[in-house]
C-alpha cells in the first residue's frame, strides 16, 4: 500500500466540466471529490465545477453564489408549455438574474422526431427574461449552449415586446425559416424595464451568425436539418443580419458569439445591446478559480470527451492555462479520449486518464458515468501517489 | 509539459502477462516499452515478459534464454495434424526442452463447433515430448494451460508407447469419455528415454484431477461440454484417478496440479514421474526477475483482465508479492477492470489503470491491443511523474 505521509494535507481543486448528456458539472466534482477521499481522506478539496451557459448554468451558479433557483413555465421551442428556471444570484453587487436558453429552448426539449430549426423558437428565452425583470434583476446573464433553435432570437425578442416585421407590416411567425421574411424592427412596445438593465450573454465566440462557418451551416444540421433546409436557414440569417444592421447601425453577422444558440446572440446585440462575452470568462466572474489554483497542490479537471478539438477553448484546457502562471500540475479525467487527444500534454494538460474500465457501449457508460468517474479518480491518484512516493525518494 | 529531471535515468521493470485472445507477453512487454519511452526517453527498461506455461510459453522462454525454436508437425486435438514446436533453451545446465502442451492440443486449435473433451486427445503433446528425446533433452518442461482437451493426458502416455487397455484387453480410445473403461497402465513399450529424463509440469496448482473442484466439473463446459457430457467425463476422471492409483501406489486426484490442461497433470505425474509445479515458480527459474525487482525504481505489470481473481495466483499480484520486500512501486495495466478489481490494492498493487480510451466492443479491443497498451502506458506514465513533481516539491 501507498504511504501518505506529507506534513501538510493535499490541497486539491476539482474543476470539472459536466459530462454532456450524463452528468451536470457539480455532479462530476462530487463524483471526482468521492474519489479523492477513498485515496486521501484528509485532503482539502476545494470543488469548482465549471460552467460554460449551457444546460445546468443555473443552477450552478446558484449554488456557488449561495442565490436561488425559481421555477417559471414558459413557453418551449415547440410552442408548447415547458417548466424551466432563472436563477437569481447570491452575494453582493446588484441584483442579477440568470437565464439558461437551454431552459427554455435547449435542443433537449425537442424529441429527435420534432426537430425542425426552422420552426422552433426561443420565445421562453424571453419569457424567462421578463420573469428576471419582474423579479427585479437589472442585470441579466443569458447562458448560451446546447440549444435546439436557429430563429436568431427572433423569438425571444417578441415575447419582449419587439415587433418583427414583414414587407406587409405583418408579424412574422415564429422559427428561423420566418426570417427569410423579415423586414423591419420596431421596439416601440418593447417592455420598458429593458431600457435600463443591463445584459450579458455568455457565448462561445466562434459561433458566427452567417457566412461559410456561420451557425446554420454549422449546427443546422445537428439540431434536424437537412441540406436544403440548412441553405434556406443560412439565406434567413443573412436576411436577418442585414435588418439588424439597418435598426441598430452595426454589422453583427460575422462578430465574435453572433451566433450563439441558433443566433440568439446576434438578435439580442443588436436589438437590446446585449454584451456578448467569452462564455468561460463570464462564468470565472463568479467563482475565483485563479485564488484556488495559485494554492493547489494538484488541480483535476474534467470533460466528456478529450480530443484534438479540446485545446480550444475546452474547459480543461482553460483550466490549464490558467493554471500554468502557478506551475501547478493538471490532470484530466475523460469519459472518453478521442483522437488527437494527445494534442493536450503540449497544451498545458500534464495527464489525462479515461473513466472506462471495460468494454462498454456509450448508454451504459453514460448511466454509470458517476460510479466510473469515482474509480478513475481513484486509480489516477494511486498513480499520482506511486509518484509522490518515487519524487520524495529521489 | 512536465519536467523530467531525475539525476539518474529511471530503472523500469516491464514485466507483464500476456494478454489472452490478443498479444503474448513479449507483445504486451514491447507495447508498454514503447509508451515508457514517449514520456522517458531515456529510462533503463528492463523488459520480463511472463509467461504462465500456456500459449507463447515456449517462444518467450526460448527467448529470454537464448534458446532456439524448433518446428513440429504432431496429432493435434482432433486427431487431424498440426504445426507445433518445442523450445530448446539456451544456457548453462542440462539441455532442457520445452513443450508447451497448447501447441498440440489447445483449445484455440479447436474450433468451437468441433469442442468436444470427450474426444480431444493430447497424443501431440506426447509427440513433442519425442521431440524434445530426439533432440537430446533429457530434461523436459512441460507448460499446462490454454488446453482443449479432458483426457487425463493417456494419449500423451499412448504416444509415448504406454499403453492403456479396457477390461478387454484392447487400447482404449482418443479421448476423455473412453477413460469411463480403462482398467490397466501397461509400460512394457514405453520409450526407454523416459526412464532417465526429469520432467517437470508447470501447472496452476489450483487445478484438480477429481471432486467437486475437478477438471471436468471446473472446465468442461468451456472446453465444450454439456451438463451430461460434464457428469460423464467426471465419472471417467473418477476411473482414471483409480487405475493411476493402482498403477503408482499414490492417489493423486486431489494433488495440486493434477488437473492441469484436462488432466495431463495427473496423468504424466502417474506414469512418467513428472513433477507438479506452479507455473510461476518454474517460470521464474528462468529469468531473474527478483534481481531486476530490487533495483527498480518503478515496476509495470500488466494482464488481459484484473479483478477480484488476480490476487489468486495471476502474473500482477505475483510481481507485487515479490516487488514488496524491496519496497519497489508496482503499477498494472488491464485490458478490463472488472469486479472485486479493488481487492488488488489491499493485495499489494499500488495502482493500476485500465487500457480502453472510449466506448468500444472487446474484438476491437483485442485488435488494437498493442496501440491502446502504448497508450495507456503514456497517461499512466504522465499521472506517476505529475506525482514525482509533487513529491520532489514537498
Amino acid at each position: 500500500m501507498i504511504a501518505i505521509s506529507t506534513a501538510a494535507p493535499l490541497r486539491i481543486v476539482v474543476a470539472p466540466s459536466g459530462f454532456k448528456e450524463s452528468l451536470d458539472a457539480e455532479s462530476v466534482a462530487e463524483a471526482i471529490a468521492a474519489g479523492v477521499r477513498r485515496v486521501v481522506p484528509d485532503a482539502v478539496i476545494d470543488s469548482i465545477p465549471l460552467v460554460d451557459g449551457g444546460e445546468g448554468s443555473a443552477r450552478t451558479l446558484a449554488r456557488v453564489t449561495g442565490g436561488e433557483m425559481i421555477p417559471v413555465t414558459v413557453t418551449g421551442p415547440l410552442g408548447t408549455p415547458v417548466d424551466a428556471h432563472i436563477a437569481i444570484l447570491g452575494g453582493p453587487g446588484e441584483r442579477t438574474g440568470v437565464v439558461e436558453m437551454a431552459a427554455a429552448a435547449g435542443l433537449r426539449l425537442v424529441p429527435p422526431a420534432f426537430r425542425d430549426p426552422g420552426r422552433t423558437t426561443t420565445r421562453g428565452v424571453g419569457e424567462l427574461i421578463l420573469a428576471a425583470l419582474d423579479h427585479g434583476c437589472r442585470r441579466i446573464l443569458v447562458g448560451c449552449g446546447d440549444s435546439g433553435t436557429c430563429d436568431g432570437g427572433a423569438g425571444a425578442l417578441q415575447a419582449l415586446g419587439v415587433e418583427l416585421t414583414d414587407v406587409r407590416g405583418e408579424s412574422i411567425r415564429p422559427g428561423g425559416a420566418a426570417l427569410t421574411g423579415v423586414h423591419r424592427i420596431d421596439i416601440g412596445r418593447m417592455d420598458p424595464r429593458l431600457a435600463d438593465t443591463g445584459m450579458v450573454l455568455a457565448c462561445n465566440p466562434h459561433n458566427l451568425l452567417t457566412g461559410p462557418a456561420g451557425v446554420a451551416r454549422v449546427f443546422g444540421p445537428q439540431k434536424g436539418a437537412d441540406a436544403e433546409q440548412t441553405a434556406q436557414l443560412a439565406a434567413a440569417m443573412d436576411r436577418w443580419a442585414a435588418v439588424l444592421a439597418e435598426h441598430c447601425g452595426t454589422e453583427l453577422g460575422r462578430v465574435a458569439g453572433s451566433g450563439a444558440s441558433g443566433g440568439l446572440g446576434a438578435g439580442l446585440a443588436g436589438v437590446l445591446g446585449a454584451r456578448l462575452r467569452p462564455r468561460f470568462e463570464v462564468m470565472l466572474d463568479h467563482v475565483d478559480l485563479d485564488a484556488a489554483l495559485a494554492t493547489a497542490d494538484l488541480i483535476i479537471t474534467a470533460e466528456g470527451a478529450i480530443d484534438f478539438q479540446t485545446p480550444h477553448g475546452k474547459v480543461p484546457s482553460e483550466v490549464a492555462r490558467r493554471a500554468k502562471p502557478y506551475g501547478r500540475p493538471v490532470i484530466a479525467l475523460a469519459g472518453t479520449i478521442g483522437r488527437g487527444a494527445r494534442d493536450n500534454y503540449a497544451a498545458g494538460i500534464d495527464a489525462f486518464a479515461g473513466i472506462l474500465a471495460a468494454p462498454v457501449e456509450l448508454s451504459e457508460a453514460i448511466a454509470r458515468a458517476a460510479e466510473l468517474i469515482t474509480d478513475a479518480t481513484e486509480r489516477a491518484l494511486r498513480l499520482v501517489l506511486v509518484g509522490a512516493a518515487m519524487g520524495r525518494a529521489a
